[in-house]
């Protein structure tokens, strides 16, 4: 019999995801893929979560950008463990990027690894890269109507930070709407109002985070 | 120092894309990537080309389906030994699905091996799959218009059969504009034009074929 049926083979990028995911597991770390568009604040949050959590958990960061390295500056500035990559061309992350670089950060000391995606509403959504959770920024700036535009990131998120609320009163953004549209896609997302700039809400986050680990 | 920036790491599929292209380089098996639209004739074209090569060179065969195996029964009724992958829902082979699969197949008795990709003629071909050449099939009742608008297709494959080619009396299409449009996407792509119904063009993209092995 030459004839032979396969079928549910894992794609190149799950396999790998998988990989990762033992290792973090075994390193006791737990791992958040952050994702938004371009300046919606994730390095922002990430210095306020980190300056939140310091002397409570250890953390570490991957940073990703299509090229440069000045978001993993402002993560060194605070003293936490961080790898930049560069993507060169690609509009995401993905597994096997994360694979190549995590023996070089101190996994089995840190309880916390952040993934800093490339900013980018669509692909990084799609690309598992290991992580136990995905989180989601959206800038109010961006408007009320990304949740049904940008599906699949809402679906995807465990927790979705509104940033920039300070901005509101400038604004003529719903986010009640933002809320409504994203709870519909996705009854189960937690979502945070944050504002970045006033350290408003990022108690709560970072409670939430420690609930997530503890 | 904290902080490292690594950059150029290979994405998922393409590490294991060169993973399989060891495989077959070591087996000593020439590998080609077969793609089209769905019904333009790939199971056809393979039919005619394992029996024009029988006797003279081994073959194998992996065909990609969504679903269902009946591209190879058609392949298996030749004594040809062929695994079948169903996909699932995804629309095209990536480098896992073929690396899962591989030692299913006596690579080493094998001279090439024709890897039938699902009937998409998009994606296939953003994913290698570890092959030596990618071809291309299009249907002359496609129409003329389709290099333009698949570019990708055509700037990635080597060689563009021109399928049905009995149908043209009956068919307004401009094979020359056909031609034309591929090789302003790719000078180099070797055009055949062909019915895989008549055997019309069968021998010359054999002959072809044969230079690319020997």
């Amino acid at each position: 019999m030459k004839l032979k049926v396969v079928s549910k083979i894992l794609d190149a990028n799950e396999r790998i995801a998988q990989e990762n995911q033992r290792i973090f597991k075994d390193a006791g770390v737990y791992v958040i893929n952050l994702m938004s568009s371009p300046g919606a604040g994730k390095t922002s949050l990430l210095e306020k979560t980190i300056q939140k959590l310091s002397g409570t958990v250890t953390v570490g960061v991957i940073e990703g950008d299509i090229t440069g390295s000045d978001d993993a500056r402002r993560i060194d500035n605070l003293g936490v463990p961080v790898v930049q990559i560069n993507t060169g061309g690609a509009c995401h992350l993905d597994a096997n990027m994360i694979n190549e670089v995590v023996m070089d950060l101190p996994l089995k000391d840190l309880r916390i690894l952040f993934i800093e995606n490339v900013g980018n509403l669509v692909c990084p959504a799609e690309f598992k890269v290991g992580e136990d959770i995905k989180v989601m920024i959206l800038s109010l700036t961006e408007g009320d109507d990304k949740p049904l535009k940008y599906p699949l990131m809402f679906q995807e998120s465990s927790a979705l930070i509104v940033n920039k609320i300070d901005l509101k009163p400038l604004l003529t953004v719903d986010v009640q709407k933002i809320r409504r549209d994203a709870l519909s896609l996705n009854p189960s997302i937690r979502i945070f109002e944050v504002s970045c700039k006033t350290g408003e809400g990022i108690e709560e986050w970072a409670k939430w985070l420690l609930t997530k680990i503890s």
